[in-house]
């Protein structure tokens, strides 16, 4: 038996033990590769990969340290006794195996494999192994099963018959449509509990928009007050305490940076459905420089959406949208919660696109109510909009979940100048999102890019492209030097002759990876 | 800037770097997820993965704390100054998104990748990811792009027209003919630059065999200072500091217990060109039980060992062998050892099936010789086995290298009985391998399992078909609970009606593996 202790380092979701080279239980000198071990003492058994010291200070050799994530998995005190023993391979990684060969998992498979990630029974590469093997193909219904393998044990009930959310599958920065449609839907009196995430691949997250407004930390209990008493919540999934699986395989995914359709679906649904939504409108967005990024790709994820949905008997509404460019003008949250709060204003200076897609939107959520007559919601949701009632719910859901302090735009600065005159051929999203991260808008709210030209607007040389809005100086180092590299623009010389360089590249960018 | 540490943690190829939450120069805090960084104050960029602590006994947040593996990487003294920043993805990974995709890469982008992983610029999930990705399809000129790219900068250097190797491609406990080879070459006069590995997925690795008998841990001088003077040296590829990129391979390819053949064909063919080898005999055992599983999957790797050999100027001579049941009679290092001594003595009780495979394998290595008249190869071979030339430049060997101490063969022992009377169908190598993994022969020498049976062998009921020898008591604990559930012995009964349960049960594993 060694005698437990707590070694307190994080490593983002994975579990490690560490023992002394000259271990008294365990042949730690007999290691020279990655191992993993089961650790018993509780009827809790955690598993983790060891590590090991010749340091007394971090571990002596009766000892074993866990760190933060097994330490909390394994729910014992310091000082507990508990026993080690190395595992040589999971069952389930048999399954990971077959899906490399090509081979279609069952149901069964999947609940195996989702058990032992949500246990931590998996290191971050076994996980990667998982994605990438599932990635290359998965049948509708392993997409199915897979979906309900990450549905986690907690589900939160609302005792009614419907209650709503609309959700994009990503890929166009600024689409913070979801905040507008929210007060819309809400205002009209549809029950919609809306669950948001940080930013994961993207610059933010609709949980970074909406907490420049208001506190979005919400706990299960007052989640559920909240939406009793006002129709509507808007909560971050991690404080809600569901999410788990899509939680680790998140981090992954942006670690190797690969992310399948299939997964995002699964994730999503599996998420709406922990969330207890009962009608949900799922947004793909297409676009060349889009996440998807064709109409065939788009249907072909359409028709998986609605299948899975149908079988789980949430009743979703897919509908294919222009995401041929970032949408509003901010991309950031301060900047994009500007637009938002603009949109419900009627100011007149709303970024129209924004607007007019989530009064789409909104539309098809309203439409949700069966006492509302087929082809109305969009005109029921532009009333809404225009007689201030959207404006009057947002600022009810700002007051109930608590005013934020309001973080400021990031003070750093750099205008990009377009060195010619034409029109603006194309925005690169992915690159327009990749600039935002370097600004550093995935970890200060203050940060981002202020888009002042969308594609088909006529530029002058010398005219601002964006506002690049930096909060530390780092970063704003950064962010300059990948400006020069390549904006995102391609503005389009009014005497342009048919042989446009960047353009050229950029399709064979296209070609090669939709082969 | 920030003061380096180092925190003496092995944590197995991958770099790790520790920074308190509150760290002076890097947001820490803002840190939710698996972060990579890149540490720079040498002329060396070290890459690492981010842990973040609380503790200021582990790192201040004045601090930068390194790991074993990245303190080793930077080549820095503890105190000096280092700057931090994030690394965002590096320019290959494309590829690994592209490979996924199911594109063919390009020799620049699988030497970029290995450029990269040599460097520990990617973390093991990301080199999972591209294991995977790479393992659904390869073209062979992707193999020789593979192979070429894993070719670290050190290659030894011989001089010599011909220096000799046979290696096995594995899955067939117990066979070690290599040593057999080796001795016969030796004596023959063939130079003869034996490198061999300790343990990867198997139960021993030639390396540990060899070990039993003598010193294999030998530096390149003594290497080449061995081989110039006896014409022969048997070295583990660790102690010469090759084969690094094999190495880190290997390591994630175990931990995901995926191994694919165009990996372990470039990663075997990188080790010879490292190590010199300009001859190569290359074994593929097939059987159903072992790794490559019939004469289809035989044939295509053959043609592209050939083909890869061919284009990196090695002279690889493929052969095709039987792998359906272990070969001689002992798994495990002092077993196996016991089996190779006996051959050499020409002992009566020597394993048959060792001793002729081994004279197969030297027949075909001895051929290398332009002198040798073809087909005079395996007489030639027998004649200097039958001699005892062959003993004799073993104990040669053995003795130029420095004899071991002789580890003791394990006390803790268990017999496995056949239930009923009847004939050996099958013997299961992968579970005679797990088996004696399980015993501890991966872990210690004098752990193992001796077989009395093999196929087509007769056993009366309570005859004995293997006796397992464990030293440690852990082990044995875990070794005798796991031949209770299936002990990798088939034995069919004399009145065999055709419905044999367990061997159906193989039957569809197999089948749905070669989907």
């Amino acid at each position: 038996m060694l005698i437990l202790k707590h070694l307190p380092i994080s490593s983002f979701n994975e579990n490690i033990a560490y023992v002394h080279k000259n271990c008294i239980y365990f042949d730690a000198k007999d290691i020279k590769t990655l191992a993993k071990v089961e650790i018993y003492g509780s009827s809790r058994r955690v598993f983790a990969f060891l590590q090991v010291t010749e340091d007394e200070r971090i571990v002596r050799p009766s000892e074993l340290a866990l760190n933060n994530e097994a330490f909390n998995n394994i729910n014992l005190p310091v000082g507990a006794k508990v026993t080690v023993s190395q595992v040589l391979s999971l069952p389930s990684t048999v399954s990971i195996k077959r899906k490399m060969l090509g081979n279609i998992l069952s149901y069964g498979e999947y609940e195996l494999i989702f058990h032992d990630i949500i246990s931590r029974r998996y290191s971050n590469m076994e996980i990667a192994a998982f994605l990438v093997a599932s990635g290359s193909f998965m049948s509708p219904p392993e997409v199915l099963s897979m979906t309900e393998a990450m549905v986690g044990e907690k589900r939160i009930s609302w005792g009614k018959d419907i209650v709503v959310d609309s959700h994009s599958i990503g890929g166009v920065p600024g689409n913070k449509v979801d905040l507008i449609v929210m007060a819309i839907t809400a205002a009209y009196g549809l029950p919609m509990a809306k669950t948001s995430s940080r930013s994961l691949t993207s610059a933010t997250g609709v949980a970074d928009v909406m907490s420049v407004l208001c506190n979005v930390d919400l706990d299960e209990t007052t989640f559920k007050k909240l939406v009793r008493d006002n129709n509507v919540a808007v909560a971050n999934f991690e404080s809600l305490g569901i999410a788990e699986a899509s939680n680790i395989m998140g981090a992954v995914e942006r670690n190797i940076g690969v992310t399948q359709f299939e997964h995002i679906a699964a994730a999503i649904l599996s998420l709406k459905i922990e969330a207890g939504i009962t009608h949900l409108v799922f947004d793909i967005p297409v676009g060349l420089y889009s996440r998807v990024r064709n109409a065939g790709e788009a249907l072909h994820l359409k028709k998986l959406i609605e299948y899975v949905g149908d079988m789980m008997s949430i009743d979703v509404d897919v509908v294919i949208t222009d995401g041929s460019e970032p949408i509003g003008a901010g991309v950031g949250a301060v900047l994009e919660a500007r637009d938002v709060m603009k949109v419900l204003l009627n100011k007149d200076d709303a970024p129209d696109d924004l607007r007019e897609k989530a009064l789409f939107i909104a539309g098809r959520v309203l439409e949700f109510d069966p006492k509302l007559r087929g082809g109305q919601g969009r005109r029921v949701a532009e009333e809404i909009l225009n007689s201030g009632r959207a404006l009057e719910m947002m600022n009810k859901i700002i007051h109930s979940q608590g005013k934020s302090s309001q973080p400021q735009l990031g003070h750093l600065t750099k205008d990009i100048i377009s060195t010619i005159s034409g029109t603006v051929k194309n925005i690169d999203n992915e690159r327009i999102n990749a600039i935002a991260v370097l600004a550093g808008a995935n970890k200060y709210k203050g940060a981002g890019l202020d888009l002042f030209k969308k594609i088909g607007d006529y530029v002058e040389e010398g005219d601002v492209l964006y506002k690049v809005h930096s909060i530390n100086s780092t970063d704003f180092a950064f962010v300059n030097s990948a400006v020069e590299d390549y904006d995102g623009y391609a503005v389009v010389s009014d005497d342009f002759d048919g042989d446009y360089e960047e353009d050229e590249d950029t399709d064979n960018d296209f070609e090669e990876e939709d082969e």
